[in-house]
Order: C-alpha cells, then structure tokens, then sequence
C-alpha cells in the first residue's frame, strides 16, 4: 500500500474545518484515500476555498454507482462526499416540492414523499444507493422518463458551490421563473464538473391512484412504432412504460428451468412491457383493456397478458429488470446509447452483423424505446474471443454511423470519454471546454471527466 | 429624421454578402433602423463575423411582440431579423419532431403539424406572430404549461450562432442524450444575448382526442389549492389548463352590457377555468363530470358551468382572453410574476392593501396557478393620479418581499433589467455576467438587455 505524499499543510486545514470524522484517510485502488466529508454547504464552500487555493483535485461523490466511472481517482485527488448532507429540509405540500440535500438517498427521499401521498417520479436500479446530488450531476433518467423527464426535468432549484467556494443559491420552487439565465441548467448533467451541488428543490406529482400492466408481442419493428404512437395517443399522459426486449432477451431470461413463469411464449419478434399510471381504479383497468384490444385489431400487436394484480404486475417487472442474470452468459460488456426511432432497426441490425464475426458471441438488446434510449449488451460465451476493445469499437462506431448518442443516460464519466467526439461536433466540443475553463479555472472539479485535463486550457 | 453616421464599409460588406433585399434602412424611433434580413445559417455567421470584428452590436429579431422590450434599440445597433428564416424543414412522424428554422411562426408551425395529426403544444396570446427563435430565446410559456411545460421543455435540440460568428448544430432528436454538457439549455431563455439561434427541433405530442372545460366558482383561496391538488391528482397526466381569475376580472368582463353570456353569477371569492386533454371522447366527459361532483360533494367548489360543445368551450376561454378589456378603464400596467402557492393570497393582499391608497384604483389579478404565475394588472380610472414608478415600485417590492419572481414567463429585456436583482442574488448575477462576458465578449449581441453595459466587464 502506497500513499502518494499529501499536502500535510493543506490536509491539517481541513481537519480543522471538518472536525472530527469530517477527514478520511483510507488507501483504495480505484477511489481517492482522502475522503473529506462536510456537513454543511458552508463546509463544502470552505474546502473548495482551500483546495481551490492549494490547486487540489477534488472528486464529488453521491452513492458511488455511476456506470462511467464519473466517481473513480485519475490522479491525487481527494473525494467529496456528502454523504453526512442527507437531510430531507422540506416537504411542501401546497407547492408540491422537496427540498433536501444532496446526500440524501433516492429512495429514501422517495419514501418521505409517499408518507404524503405525493410522487418523487425519479426512479431506477440503484435508487437505494444513489444520492439526489448524483443524479442531479448525471442527470439521471431510469424507467418513467417519457411520463415525467429525466432528473432535468425535475428540479427545480439547486445550490451549487463554484470552484472557488462561492456558493450559488437557488431553490426555486416556482414553475415559471424566467429571470435571466436558468443557472441551474449549466450544472445539472455536468457530472460535478463545473460545481459541487449541495441542496435541491424537486418538483412532487400526485401519486398515481391506479395502475395497468401488460406484457406484449410484436412481430415487426414498424409495429413496434406504431404501438407506441397508439399506446401514447390513447393513454393521454398516463403512459409511464414502454419498454422493448428483443427476442434473444426475452427467451434467455425466460428459459425453461429459469425461475420466470412464461407469460407469452417465445417466437416473437419484440416484447413491450407497457404501463399506465391513471386516475380512475375503477375504470382505468378497462380503458387499458380495450386500447390493447384495439391494437390487436389493428395488428400492432399479436398476443398480450394483462396483469391482474400487483403481484403479477411484480412478475413481469422482474423479467424486465433481470438483467445482472446475462453476466452469467460469459464476458459481457452493458452499453446505454440512444439512436432515432428511424435508425433503430438498421443500427441493431449492423450490430448483429458486426457480432456475427465474433465465435459464441452475446448480443441483447433492450431499451426505453420512448426515449430513444437502447441498452445493448454484447459479450462472448468463450472468455478466449472476448475482446474489449474491438466490441467498443463496433458499438460506438456504429452508434456515430447512425447518428446516435454514446451515451443516453449514464453520462460520460471517464469510461465514454474517448467515445464523446462522435456524438458532438468539434465547435461543441470546444464550448464545453470554454465553461468548464470559465467556472473551473484551475481543473479542480472532477478533473478528466468528460474531458482529459491535457485537452483544457489552464486558467 | 435623423440617423447615426453608420460605419459605411460594414455596410458595403453586409450588402455584398447578403443581396439584394438582404439589407433594409428605414429610421424608426423604437426599433434598428438597419434590418439585416439573413436567408441561411450561414450568413447568420457572416454577419456576426462582420459585426464582431467591427463591435457592431445587434438585436436579433423574431416576432417582435415580446412584452419586455427584448427587441429594442438601446444605441446604434443593427436589427438581426430572421423573418426570411421561416422554413419548416421537417416533421419527422417517427420520431415525432419537428424542425424549422427560427423565423418560422408559431402558429404555422402548430398548423404543419396539425396536419401530421401531431401536437406542437406551446401555446399563447401571440401565437400569430412569435417566432420559433423568439419563443426559445425568451423560454416562452403560456397557457399549457401545466401540462406539456415551457418551451424549454419541448426543444430537444437547436443550432446557435456565437458572437464570433461560430456556428453550433446540436439538433437532436432524442429525449435522453446525457453527452456532455446540454449546451442548448444555455440559450434557452437568455434572450438573444448568447448567441443567435438560427435552427430548432421541437418534441411534438399525439394531438389530444377529447377536450372538456369548465367554469368553476370557488369560495376561498384554501379550496383553490385543495381544488388544484384534486384536479391534477384525478386527471392523471391530462390537467391542461388551471386558469383562475379572481372577481374583479370575472365581473368586470361579464358585466352588463358586455359581449359574453354570464356563466355563473357574481359574487364568488374566485373563478376557475379548467381544461383536461384526453384519449377517450366517449367517456372522458363522464369522468370529468364524475372528478368535478366529487370536488363539490368535497366543498373545494361551489358552483359550475360544463361546456358541452366547441362554441360553448370558446364562449368560457373568451371570457379569460378578453384581458384587452381592461384597458379601457384606464391607464393600467399589466405584470407578470410569479409567487408560490403559499404565498400568494397574502402577496395579493398586500397588493390590494396597497392600490387601497391608490385613488380610484385598478387592481385585477388573474393566471397560471398550476405554474405559479400571476398577472397582475394596475392602474387609475383617473389619469391624473396613474403613477407609473409608484405601481412598479408596489408591485416589485412586493414580489420581493413575498420571494418571488419578477418574471414568470416574460423574460427581463430592458423593461425588468433594474428589477432583476430582486429574485436574483448577486452570486446569480455574477456568474450570469460571467458567462455573458464568456460568450460575447464584445457585448454585441443584445446588449442593455438583461444586463446594462457597464455592468459587464468587456473583453
């Protein structure tokens, strides 16, 4: 185990802010040694004073369960976690907002909105581990997306702290707020590297008061956009899930001696779990039924189960969510990526002809067809052929070919950062650099995210 | 008529490169009197090349009926009018998005899309003469945000001209795209004084296939936010529309002898027009019927009006249009701020408290409630005791004091600059100013709007 050799000077400052328990030294691989660990904003303001003026690195951690490495040391940096920043401040009632800090847990902020009946509509796998700042920085999406947005979508206010330990207060709660520049926006998708989010404010929903489920068959790819057109048309605002497996999908996690009951049988072309989140317990279950049932006249859809209570709806969210059961297929690597619904089917398509080169290979496909947004999973079952960089290289070469985005919803981090070229142009490029120069002069904030430090120029 | 010495080669320039037709001088008292007429992105570029190298300021222009005096001349600047910009260049139905180039109007952009059997749902008093443009750079609302948002959440992608004359294509089609720094949102709203958006795609919505309406009387404010809860929570995802006119307005334009049919009778604390957007002609009209017998078995209302075909919903939304009327009774300012729910009946009294002092005052209030958003209009019956710095200062000081916004949906342009300090702090403005000098370093584009010019330091 070896320390690089810290600044002791800087290091003792610190300790004196925090105070005991506040500063962290514990030798980690992957993640910084130093983990400083505030409880106020105006501790977070101090320490970026001091690292700002001791040019020290810094990492903002949420829950650590990013999927691009937005989280993990290049360097000498220090960690910033705010997981001591966890309190829920406010729940509104009248204005429907939360208010909380940035450490606080998803889940559990999703929870105190439910003791008053409201809707946090945020939600996804790691909600037990992800923290509201996280999300905020990754501007993380999840299930519900093409119902209620993305985490953009759902904040309202936010405090930030600058590079230089400025804090920027914001929590607004109001809907319509245009008095000038909408900061809130620079940072939210930033992965923490223009400022440190210390508190937000998001915006509640009345929780839905029934709920419809049903697993579909699909036999073709312009079926499946019609579907959901239909689904979207005649659901006004209540559709909340529409998400597509493909077959290879569906019948592995399916398979017999698998501990999935079969709901519709194998042979398709697609699978949709759709989901509605209505109004009317009495009336909505019908309506679902005969909106189906229509587009089964129209043939857009040619077999379909309707779960009948929660514990069948639970039955086919499972086979949904059972993803982690492919790692067990061999060498695996799990891709997020958007491309257009017009692209779709001839960008899957080249996929599968890239992967036919590779012996005994894996290839699921999976998504928020909604949002654009594929999941992609492509391996080999013989550990020997398996190739890493040759199956990046495919998927992110195929993905620029279709115009599509390297990343849909885990962001760029440190993993996509080489990929990021071929969903934005050069002058984007150099925009982004602009503000990350103008807010983080010195490269303090999470530095070689989204870009490598050499490509910056220093303040 | 007199007209500033104009830089003669700049012009010789900007003719060559735009043409004939290309280049307009006619003096006018409030507007440029040099109008560069644009037909491409390109030329946007060369122009802002031309004007950058000679600090030639501009106004870009769209429609022109923006309520803040974003489009108008502080010095000797050259209008940018995008009005030869006007192509819709796509409706892609896959994707359900539709692109265009910034001059195109509103209202032929909803008609073009009408046509696909598509909602383009942003939707206000000006939709016959806003611009796309225009609508973006002001984050326009208007009367569904409830439902469907601000133009910023209906723009999935734009293209921008820097100052420098740089262009920046990010037309995006995909709903999640988390690549890097969403760039748009930076332009969105910032009023034409970060870059010249010349290109947009908007997110269209299946068009709605039933719409019912109704008049409501309710009798304190507490049942109004009780009536709103209820509202949004038993018409999942449909609410569009949550208008509230207090009694002044209601029983001014209803008046004897006025235009419109009386609805319901005088005397209610407050009237409320509700509209919900469905997917079932057949029997959303039942449900609507059923969500509003229960609000009143509830108390929340105390009477109400349905309407039971178009002419009878015209005849409702007629009554809350007809906000022109209030300008015959006298010389009137019409605002629009926004305060939080729980703020805003004793943000209203204060106000009434105050015009109590005001002789023969004019004091109606209506709005957005859903949003938060109020529009205030004040004013004297007589003329001699209208008093436009007293009702400013009233109203603003007010807004402050109860934390609120200066602007909800108007922007700041010239007509709010000096009172944006009241919802911003200075760390706000700072870094508003920041990014201001970062991308204009010059103050050519829009300058005196948002910010005066010597409030910003030049590059």
């Amino acid at each position: 185990m070896v320390m690089p050799d810290y600044d002791e000077t800087l290091l003792q400052q610190l300790r004196d802010l925090l105070g005991d328990g506040g500063l962290r030294i514990e030798h980690d691989d992957v993640m910084p040694d130093v983990i400083l660990r505030p409880q106020t904003t105006e501790e977070v303001s101090g320490i970026l004073r001091l690292c700002s003026a001791a040019a020290q690195p810094l990492v903002p951690l949420g829950g650590k369960t990013g999927l691009a490495n937005g989280h993990v040391q290049t360097g000498v940096e220090f960690g910033l976690s705010l997981e001591r920043m966890n309190a829920i401040e406010e729940i509104d009632t009248s204005n429907r907002t939360l208010t909380a800090q940035a450490g606080c847990i998803l889940q559990v902020a999703v929870e105190a909105a439910a003791e008053q009946g409201l809707l946090l509509p945020l939600d996804f796998g790691a909600r037990g581990s992800a923290t509201l700042g996280g999300i905020a920085a990754t501007n993380a999406g999840g299930n519900r997306v093409i119902r209620y947005g993305m985490a953009r979508d759902v904040i309202l206010g936010l405090e930030v702290v600058l590079a230089d330990g400025t804090v920027v207060t914001n929590l607004n709660k109001m809907l319509k707020n245009n008095t000038g520049y909408d900061i809130k926006q620079w940072f939210i998708g930033a992965e923490g590297t223009l400022g440190v989010i210390t508190r937000l404010v998001l915006r509640l929903r009345p929780n839905p008061r029934s709920e419809n489920t049903a697993l579909l068959a699909v036999d073709s790819f312009d079926a499946l956009i019609g579907l959901l057109h239909w689904m979207d048309e005649r659901s006004a605002g209540t559709l909340s899930g529409f998400e597509v497996m493909w077959p290879e999908f569906y019948e592995y996690i399916t398979r017999e001696g698998s501990l999935h009951k079969l709901p519709l049988p194998h042979g398709s072309a697609f699978y949709v779990l759709v989901e509605t989140l209505g109004s009317e317990p009495e009336t909505d279950a019908e309506r679902f039924e005969t909106v189906l049932g229509e587009a089964m006249e129209e043939g857009l859809i040619v077999d379909a189960v309707l779960a009948h209570s929660q514990s069948e709806r639970n039955a086919l969210w499972e086979i949904r969510d059972d993803v982690l059961e492919f790692f067990k297929l061999g060498p695996i690597i799990p891709f997020d990526i958007s491309v257009t619904l017009d692209s779709m089917q001839a960008f899957v398509d080249d996929i599968r002809t890239g992967m036919a080169a590779v012996p005994e290979s894996i290839c699921i496909v999976f998504g928020h067809l909604g949002d654009s947004n594929l999941h992609l999973i492509l391996g080999s079952k013989n550990p020997e052929a398996f190739d890493y960089e040759g199956l990046s290289t495919l998927l992110y070469e195929t993905v620029q070919r279709h115009r599509g985005s390297v990343s849909a919803e885990h962001g760029i981090g440190l993993s996509k950062r080489e990929q990021l070229h071929r969903s934005r142009s050069a002058q984007e490029l150099q925009l982004m650099r602009a503000m990350k120069s103008l807010l983080d002069p010195k490269n303090i904030l999470n530095p070689n995210k989204i870009f490598a430090a050499d490509t910056l120029q220093r303040g």
